[in-house]
Order: structure tokens, then sequence, then C-alpha cells
């Protein structure tokens, strides 16, 4: 367990007034204690209170060396009767933002003189600042993930690839280097198929004189990367070479405005503006980041809807894109660490248009 | 979208005055308009209302050809308000058991004047009895999962392999059977991590005269498959022999007791007197089984908590195990169809113990 991250949550709940936060996510339970735990469908929830830590988890996954209480329960049990009994005197309960309503309706149930908020703020605000030694860890895993775009770039020069093979390079690419795990998977898109923001990689084979969107990150030891970079295989077009420069200038000037102080929205406000007044504004169709660590995707959101204020310590994407339906669609994605004065650019994997001449 | 599926859920709803109820699960919504879609952190909800339908969804998700009425949104939408435009005139409304309870809690926030209640009986009711397409479809899924164990089979008598080589073995074999999604990562234990009914595969290799648990599903068209065999390497010693033939009896026991009209707690039983019977019942850690379908792990449970009544049609697994911490583990599963006067096994492959030679 790691106390230093208890107490911050613990702080986050006071100034809210609260008298317990039921923390259920994997990745929030990873942050505070340290394992990771998929207990399915089944009930997990570590309880933090005032002065007590509890951890309520089906005995099918028993835990050594636990320094906290833990309370385990069988699949004939009631575990959400189990925890109302050590919530008796919280008036004001914060419910992790992931809960899946059934637990939180039968707890409303059992104990409905109470307060019910979502209280994951407790936790992602503690997530939000990276540590020394998390700041570390990200930046180590956008180097390896900057290496496989690498080695995705060249198994695209040297053959023609469908998409799912070439997620396949990723996973491989990923695995030589040692992490055996992505954070998502890979997002490769072919030609029109780039339009689409969430496109699934299928069969597709990349044509000549086809756009290439390569999103991709890995997760290693604990924490995760994520970087989109754009291709073109053969003679792009003038419109795409536009689009291009365009959300290469917004990915730039969303970064230049990255420091403490600056609020969310103004990034977000920074890529959009270079891609509206280039005439794109239609077609930039999502928020322009989000926060990444543990999980790829964290609290906060770089939206126009987040008032919130950037400081020292946190990790987020830009990711400015341009999708034109039926054509190609462009996206250049970088991950920032906030730094004192300004920020640091995790990928160094180079952003200006590299284009692939067609295998013979 | 399956109109027959959406008047079963009204009739439910019905039932329990319920005034809508809102679909949010991949599953469910797969379940009811033919389509998977994951929306990620993002909102998707199918709002079924006595005479109405609507799907809310993020603008990313672009969808082709919807016969009902689509409401989508933006990142910075507010899409729990525009949801509960749709709701004014709910008093009782039902939300997906797997809601997370971020948009629950919002919802209950901006309509106040209604009763919240776990609702997915609505959908999982339905979902409970298989159609006659349906049936064909885990019929061959079970069928493709019953070849995969023989070709696991084969690789453990040919070679010594880890757990995680096991592993790819059975991605491998499901894809030379067209079958490219698994039910779940395949759980494959040797020896003593076989007494951990949840062990996560690793670089343990198979040593002579341990017992091997392999419990693999498929994903085919949409439907799942599920089997757990235990084998033998090596020698295998008196009371792993005696505890075997006490599993595959349980086994046996519970699928004799499996017809309409009886109830789940009853099969549980059947599966747990033989065990008890033999000595074994406090190793027998976890209930007999549970529903299966589009997704692995479906209403309802096979438990001594559960007093539902089997119906012809229903689908699920009954996978008795006896665990002794620090030595080995057994369980034996299969899928049982119930029939109008019993059930159909859905696995063919063989029950009785089966021993591998130790390699040269």
């Amino acid at each position: 367990m790691f106390q230093e991250r208890i107490e911050k949550v613990r702080a986050n709940m006071k100034a809210d007034n609260m008298d317990a936060m039921l923390v259920t996510s994997t990745d929030a339970i990873y942050y505070l204690l340290g394992i990771e735990i998929h207990a399915g469908e089944r009930m997990i929830v570590l309880s933090v209170l005032k002065d007590e830590i509890k951890l309520y988890i089906n005995a099918l996954f028993p835990l050594a060396d636990m320094k906290i209480p833990v309370c385990y329960f069988n699949d004939v049990d009631d575990p959400v009767s189990l925890l109302s009994e050590s919530l008796k005197s919280s008036k004001r309960i914060g419910v992790d933002k992931d809960w899946p309503s059934r637990f939180l309706l039968k707890l409303m149930k059992v104990k409905p003189d109470a307060d019910y908020i979502d209280g994951s703020f407790t936790v992602d605000m503690a997530r939000l600042i990276k540590a020394e030694d998390e700041k570390v860890l990200m930046r180590k895993a956008s180097e390896v993930n900057d290496a496989v775009m690498g080695m995705m770039f060249n198994a695209l020069s040297e053959r023609v690839l469908t998409e799912i093979e070439a997620q396949e390079v990723i996973k491989e690419s990923n695995a030589s280097l040692g992490v055996n795990r992505l954070s998502f998977t890979p997002l490769i898109c072919f030609g029109k198929g780039g339009a689409e923001p969430h496109h699934d990689s299928d069969e597709t084979k990349l044509m000549p004189d086809q756009g290439i969107i390569v999103d991709i990150g890995g997760r290693r030891e604990g924490y995760c990367s994520d970087m989109t970079r754009s291709f073109f295989y053969g003679t792009p077009s003038e419109e795409y070479i536009k689009v291009y420069n365009l959300v290469l200038a917004a990915n730039l000037a969303a970064i230049k405005q990255v420091k403490p102080g600056v609020s969310f929205k103004s990034i977000d406000e920074a890529a959009r503006a270079v891609i509206r007044d280039g005439g794109y504004g239609d077609y930039f169709t999502h928020r322009t980041g989000h926060g990444i660590g543990i999980n790829v995707h964290e609290f906060p959101d770089v939206s126009a809807a987040n008032e919130m204020i950037c400081q020292a310590g946190m990790v987020f994407s830009i990711e400015p894109g341009i999708y034109l339906d039926g054509k190609f669609g462009v996206r250049i994605e970088d991950l920032v660490l906030v730094t004192e004065d300004g920020c640091e650019v995790l990928n160094a994997y180079p952003k200006e248009l590299k284009v692939i001449p067609v295998h013979d």
C-alpha cells in the first residue's frame, strides 16, 4: 500500500466532507495498493474511511501479504451488506465513477440514510500529479512507444500490409522490447478508414496513394504510452499536405500553450483555432486530448468544456485531427508532461510528413 | 434491430411497472440491435420506453443504416441531460446493472423525481431463453471448443510447455478454426497453480507428476463457449485420482439434475452433495456454474443462493471443482442446454481422467 497516496485521497475527501470513499476500479486500486486484481462481475471495493481502510474481495482472489484488513466473501454472501456494516456512521459516501450500478443501487437500498456522490475525483486528483517515480516510468513507456513507431514505419516501408497485419507488427515490436501489454488495441487505419476516429482495423490492404494513421501505446511497468503518427503511402494530394500541416501546426500550437496556470480549455482552443482558421473546424470532431497514467484514458479531458487549470506533474495527450469522410484522416498525438514553466514532450518520433514510396 | 427481442424486454418492463429501461452494456445492446459498439468511457444508452426506442451515442461512433432514432452528442455535450429529456414522464426507471455509477448519479441529480432500479433482468430474462438460431450458434461454438481442447491435449502430449505457451496454443488453435476472439483469457494452470481458481498463467513449466487445468472458450459469431478439462502429466497420486473421480461424479450428478422445473440451487446442491459426501466439501469454493451466451458470464448463477427455476432454452455451465492449496486443483466443466425433458450437453470432449506420459 502507498500510504502517501492514501493520505492524498483522504485530504481530497476531507475537502469535500466525504466520510467514505469506495474505490472499485482496477486501476484506482492498483494506484493505491500496488496490486492489480480483475474480479470480473464480482464486487471488489477498497473502502477508505477517515481512519480505516479495508478491502472487500471475493475469496476466489486470495491475496498474500496484505498489510490492510481484508474482508473475504463467497459467491453466496451478500457483499454489499457486508460493506454497508463498515459504513454505518458515514453520511456522505463517495463511490467510484466506474462502479457498476447494480452495487450502488443495492447499497442505496441497504443504507438509505446517506448521500452518494461520484467521488472518483478524490483518487483522480491524486493520480493527476505524477510523482518522480511515475514520471520516470511514463518517460520510459513513451520511449519504447517511439521505438515501436519506428519499427512500424520500417515494416510499412518494406512490404504491403493489411491493417490487421500491421496490428500484429505493433504487438510483436512491443514484445521484442519487453512490453507484453498494450494500452489499447492498436488503431491502424488505411485510406478512408482513417476518417473514422474509431475505425476497427480489418483486412484492408494498404493501397497506393492512401494516408495511414498509426495510433498506438503499450503498458510498461504499470504505466501507459499513447502516440499517433500519420504517414502517406504514394503521392499525397495537395489537400492531404495542407491538412497534414494544419494538424501539425495545431499539435505544436497546443503544446506551446501548455504550462502551469493555463486552463485545459485554452489548450484545446489553441489547437482548435489553428484548424478553424485553416477552414477545417468542422472536421476536428473530438477533444484535443486526455489524461494518461496507469490507465490510457484518465481524468482530465483536454476539451472546450474543461475549465480546470494545468499544474506541474500532469501528463496528458495532445492529439488534434482532421477527418474527411470518404477520403482520409490525419491525427498527430504526443504525450506531454507539465513542468514548472512549460512542458516536456514525452514523444520524440518525428512529426514532419513522412512519405513511403509505393512498393514495386 | 430484433423487434421480437425488444418486445420481450417491454413485456418484462410492464410486469415490473417500469416506464423506461436504459440498456448500456455492449452485450445487451448487441442482443437487441445486432451491432457491437465499444464506446469506452463515453456514455452509450439504448433507451427503451413503452412505445419509443432511441440510441444515445457519441458522434465518434457513427452508425450506418440505423432503423431507430439515434441521438448523437459530442465530447462537450452533457449526454445525461440529453437522455433525461426523453425520460420526462418516466417515474420508474430501470438501469443496466453495469452502467457506471457516474452516469447514474448524474441522472439521479438531473431527474430526481423518479425511482431507479437495477433493470437488467428485463434484458437478462429475455436473453436467458435461447431462440433456435442462438442454440445453433451455441452448439457450434462448443463444437469448436471441443476441437481446441483436443489440439491442446495433443500439444501437451508432444512437448513441455509453459502456461503462457499453452495459452498461445489455445489462441492459435482457435484461429486455425476461424475463431479470432476468445471468451476470456485461457486459464491454464499447472500443479499447485491449479489450486487457485483464478490463477494467472505465467512462465511456469509443466513438471512431471503435476495436474493440469485447461479452462477455455472462444467467441464465434457472437456466442461464447466455455469448458474445462483437467489432465495429469506423469503418475497421478491416489489422492489425485480420488479427487478427480469425485469432481467427475459431481459434474455428472449436476447434469443429471438439470431439467425444466428444478431450481438452480438444487443443481448446485447435486454437485455439492457428491463432493461433500466424498469429504472435500470445504474445497469446492465457488458456485457450480453460470449462464452463458453473448457474454461468457451471464445471468443466472448456478449457486446455493439462487432459487430460480430452470426452463427449456437456458444455457449454463456445470463446473464443480476441488482445490487443494499447495497441491493441485481439479475442475470439470461442460455447458448444458435445457431441453423439454432434461438437457443437452454441448461439450463432447471426453471426461474420464487422461494421463500424459512424461516426455523423454
